[in-house]
């Protein structure tokens, strides 16, 4: 069931991205390239899987989905920067600014940012709250980067920001783009804000560091666990996917 | 009349940025810092007389008057730094990355951009149209900032793109926001395209440095204000706020 949810977010990539060619071509080349095709998409997942869950067809949410998807590369692409962690690989492959130059990296982020939006516009409904929601993201994401720099210590709110910030917004807009009602937006938000959170604890087991400490980090994950999955109790739809999704996310814990 | 547009104006900057001290108390002061409160504001007085032109309010284009403002700055912000055109003073003031570093005036850059889009969620009406028009200039803006670095000597496509984007984008949010209709929104959509293009030119001739050579800048300049002037005819609202700006910006040429 995944497998078609992603062919849905791959063939939408495709038709929101600049075309091979479109002018100008290296601009539209650096894009491309940016958001890349062989990822695991997990973000536009949760978005059409929310919009399952409220009842509604994955389809009305494609491009919600893709305008996430975007724009968690944008901020990868900017992460990389030299000013930033100077990374020159990411997924086994030279990183856009090593590829492409500095400038021409700020401005694929910056163009990718852009086209997010561009896309979300294509929404069937809902389209006010759905901006809103991933603006809320767009500056969210920014401040727990800065915090996380700044390194102020204050894990949970970099965790929700940097992290969490962009699953809420997946499942909020998936599940407005279907037309689900408030209660559902309302647990949907709730599911994400949890798995995001959950995903950020067992990332640090997976790594043996945490800034909690081993004990504590273990029992935060199975309380957000469980938090995400309890709010799925209620929605209308057909809530396998985002099951499915957790499960994925969170190996055997959900 | 521009006097209470630009108020409007401000009052809504103030209202959408981070509050200051607000968390990350660094960030939210490098977005005021990066918006201002001296500059001009060009843009978004056309978005607010756009809305005038089409019979509306200008309070009502007030969101995506500060939208446009917002995304223009932030592409300010980026054109500054080191990799780009590494400016070190803009309007008599260190630039954001001068003052606040390199990596926090990415990221502030990166904010504004959301932030933008957060803004106009809040219109009134027609806000799948507005983002879209908003986004399309934001992609449209990067493209034309390429192509520029690339010198590929398109001047056409630089300017149009460069500069004229986001003049489009601020009317026909204008006209959006306050309901106008779609011939109305053609209307707006000429006028700012020619309006956009004949400031190039004008500055073209100010700083005595055309691509073109002066005697047929002065043409270009001539026809575009002319075409700009001709396309308010048939608004059904008050252009005289249009008239004004387009006349403060072109000087006696409209």
């Amino acid at each position: 069931m995944l497998e078609d949810l992603k062919a849905v977010v791959e063939a939408t990539l495709d038709e929101v991205l600049p075309k091979q060619g479109e002018r100008p071509a290296e601009l539209s080349e650096a894009m491309r390239y940016a958001v890349g095709s062989g990822g695991k998409r997990i973000r536009p997942l949760i978005c059409l899987a929310s919009a399952l869950a409220v009842g509604g067809r994955a389809e009305d949410a494609r491009y919600p989905a893709a305008a996430i998807e975007i724009l968690h590369n944008y901020t990868l692409v900017h992460d990389d920067l030299p000013a930033m962690d100077n990374d020159e690989e990411r997924r086994g492959q030279p990183t856009v600014w090593k590829k492409f130059g500095e400038a021409n990296a700020i401005l694929v982020g910056d163009a990718l940012q852009a086209l997010a939006y561009l896309s979300l516009a294509k929404a069937p409904r809902n389209v006010a709250r759905i901006a809103d929601a991933l603006g809320a993201a767009g500056v969210g994401v920014v401040q727990g980067q800065v915090e996380d720099i700044a390194a102020t210590k204050d894990v949970e709110y970099i965790y929700t920001h940097k992290t969490a910030d962009l699953f809420v917004a997946a499942a909020v807009m998936g599940g407005l783009a279907a037309g689900g009602g408030d209660d559902d937006i309302a647990r949907l938000q709730k599911f994400a804000l949890n798995l995001g959170l959950a995903f950020q604890y067992e990332d640090d087991i997976l790594d043996g560091d945490s800034p909690y400490g081993l004990e504590k980090t273990e029992a935060l994950a199975k309380a957000t666990t469980d938090a995400a999955i309890a709010a799925l109790e209620g929605l209308p739809g057909d809530v396998s996917a985002l099951r499915t999704i957790a499960a994925m996310l969170l190996g055997r814990r959900a």
